[in-house]
């Protein structure tokens, strides 16, 4: 059985995981015989956003591995106990909770930092060999994770040409891909997909997730 | 095109709607070509539970709506806006959040009321023909707003013999029914799935929540 970590960010598009990319992940992963198990980071999220009105909810202040614990149905541990050695893969669904609570990227474009926990669990799985997986706006944390590393990540983020070109500036290869396809890079053993960084509707992002994670857990 | 309005009730299972559950109903009515529209009370929730450790965030309030729409991506209106005749058919994922926020049923049981918007929708949809489907324990809000009427709505929350004994006491006829089955009320044009009630994994709850969605868009 293989075994997949699951790393959240929060729990919403705009201030933490993307419910829906995280969702149809720990789906497919369970339909293809997964052994999951969700993790993230406990710290407090960069902000709150009221998802009705698309602004920052003033004074709230939320915990990324509390929110996400919804998602994970309860079922969830901090990032600090991920132990890659015990894993064959791990994945990072999107949402802008990848560019805010997992690294600075949302804020402060290529220059910003990738949260240590993160980037430990990211260089440790490159560098022994296991498969890291990201989906929507994930790759741009992998890329951060391993600038300067030597390695040249191939990742997508859809076809979008100024981000492409900010992973391009962390020193990542972009390639260009649809909602249905993913971008593997086999030397590193990475797998992207674009998700809602290019979909129109759930269905459509179910597509691209699917043959994501047949591709993760192929590969791990 | 089938319309069809999904009522929210929050996001996360202890407080609000079961994400897997909506998001999965979400998914199936996408891919069955349903134009779907969002719903839920603008009203402040009965509790937050944290659910990282399972128990309530004391000090802590949150809307049901503004919550709800971290599950719909902002794509969401308030169910005093939800006009019956639009639609369909009605559908009401399962999660804590529809026995405390949609009514008062976790904590008061059969003698619980209906929120007035939510009993409102349920007895126009029934009395107009619409399809209402209902997972999870959402059948429990169903029973409640049609108690009265002189219907007798069959409907399953699964296998529990006290939930299930709790739906007799409110007037409706409970059927046994797994987690990959559907119990079909033709006459009052109900549907329901038990979902997490009985599911051990998302890739069960998907089963039985793809064998609703096919049964709800063939009745609608």
């Amino acid at each position: 059985m293989k075994r997949i970590g699951v790393v959240l960010s929060g729990c919403g598009v705009y201030d933490g995981s993307e419910i829906h990319e995280a969702v149809l992940a720990l789906l497919y992963l369970d339909k293809a015989g997964a052994e999951v198990q969700c993790f993230a980071p406990d710290k407090p999220q960069r902000d709150v956003i009221n998802h009705l009105k698309g602004e920052t909810a003033a004074g709230e202040q939320r915990n990324v591995l509390v929110e996400a614990a919804r998602i994970a149905r309860g079922n969830i541990k901090p990032l600090s106990e991920l132990s890659v050695e015990a894993l064959d893969a791990v994945v990072f669904p999107g949402g802008f909770g990848a560019a805010k609570n997992l690294s600075a990227f949302a804020v402060e474009g290529p220059a910003g930092e990738v949260e240590a926990e993160v980037g430990r669990v990211i260089r440790a799985a490159v560098d022994q060999g296991k498969v890291v997986g990201a989906i929507c706006i994930a790759p741009a944390v992998i890329a951060k994770a391993l600038e300067g590393t030597g390695r040249t990540p191939k990742l997508t983020i859809g076809t979008d040409s100024g981000t492409a070109g900010a992973l391009e500036t962390m020193g990542a290869l972009h390639c260009s891909a649809s909602v249905s396809e993913v971008c593997v890079d086999e030397g590193n053993r990475l797998v992207s997909t674009p998700a809602y960084m290019l979909g129109q509707s759930i269905a459509e992002v179910a597509v691209g997730i699917e043959a994501f994670v047949t591709k993760v857990m192929e590969l791990a």
